[in-house]
């Protein structure tokens, strides 16, 4: 089975606009080199009801969890359950384990399947290779993609036919305006490299040649 | 009563990290202008059954919902559902409405409170200003910033205290890690400008002269 994952985006400051969320996206890559099926992600307010109320939503729904946010030594910081200040960045939830490595000078707390990161990008990019090992998943995910001169709407059947006929490639087409290099990526992703470049071959088979611009 | 909102943004290149979502950001942002709470981001994958039972209870909770994605014309475009190839895109649910303007060719369909957003960013933020007029809040929310030199853990108990006695002013902490301009931003949001310019006040206070670098 593949392994199942979702992330917690704790944060006023992502809610107002005001600082741009930039974790999702380095999560969402890291876990697919991982072979790590993210599922979900969910952006809440820093309330400690709220955020408790998602975060049992999502741990009992995924193998592993992710929180972003909320751990610094300021009132808004929530999702650690803890009240005193900067000290409290010592104090832990019951049974948690704290992860290590000699690069990152705080530790990464773990409770249960919870992995809990802070919100700020930097910090969130150190710790993360401390927990890879641990999460690493028993599949590989394979990604390759056609780069074409077509519009959408005229590849949408032959997507649907290969779609059905190659169950197993997850297919997704993202057209692009005002890009010079191509108006249209199509993606073949999964676990099987073989289905993937069926799937692929058939696709780039169907179309004339001079619309294909590149093949990755 | 202030108007809350939700956004479920509906993509597998999101969660795959394949493309970076940048439509919370912008969404989130318009909102706080409008004086418009938004309370709760959601990202799901692809799926018919998923969508609909993330889109029903975001829009049973929240006064207006957006949805981001899934209305192109190919096979992982679910959102609207309905099923021809590009044609398709001129079906809609029974019971929508259409809104138009001058500028923008497509109309936005919008089923009660669901407005339903492309998740291609340039056509995002081209449909968005159609639907400014409809979701502008009974409220309007303000915002104002004290950047310094302080270390978060420095402020943090003066910061509880404060928000202690302004209940009403949000007040948030950002620090910056390699900025050379300031160490941390604290903010102080909310409805009510003379509250926030005295919680803002009393925090420069209590600050030495030299440590803060500007009030926005």
């Amino acid at each position: 089975m593949t392994r199942t994952a979702a992330v917690l985006i704790i944060g006023n400051e992502i809610l107002t606009g005001k600082i741009q969320d930039q974790n999702l996206g380095y999560l969402a890559a890291e876990l697919f080199q991982l072979g790590v099926r993210l599922r979900r992600a969910v952006v809440c307010a820093d309330e400690i009801e709220t955020i408790v109320s998602e975060l049992n939503a999502l741990r009992v729904a995924h193998d592993v969890v992710f929180t972003s946010g909320g751990v610094g030594p300021t009132h808004d910081d929530l999702t650690l359950r803890c009240t005193e200040a900067h000290l409290r960045m010592a104090d832990v939830p019951e049974g948690a384990r704290l992860l290590n490595n000699a690069e990152v000078p705080w530790p990464t707390v773990v409770v249960e399947n919870v992995y809990v990161f802070p919100g700020v990008p930097e910090i969130f990019r150190m710790k993360f290779p401390v927990v890879r090992e641990h999460l690493r998943g028993n599949v590989r995910f394979h990604s390759r993609a056609v780069y074409t001169h077509c519009e959408e709407g005229e590849v949408a059947a032959l997507l649907s036919r290969l779609a059905e006929a190659h169950p197993e490639v997850s297919i997704g087409s993202y057209p692009r305006f005002r890009d010079p290099d191509h108006r249209l990526k199509v993606t073949f992703d999964g676990v099987d490299e073989g289905a993937i470049a069926r799937a692929l071959e058939a696709f780039v088979q169907a179309l004339p040649a001079e619309v294909v611009v590149r093949v990755e």
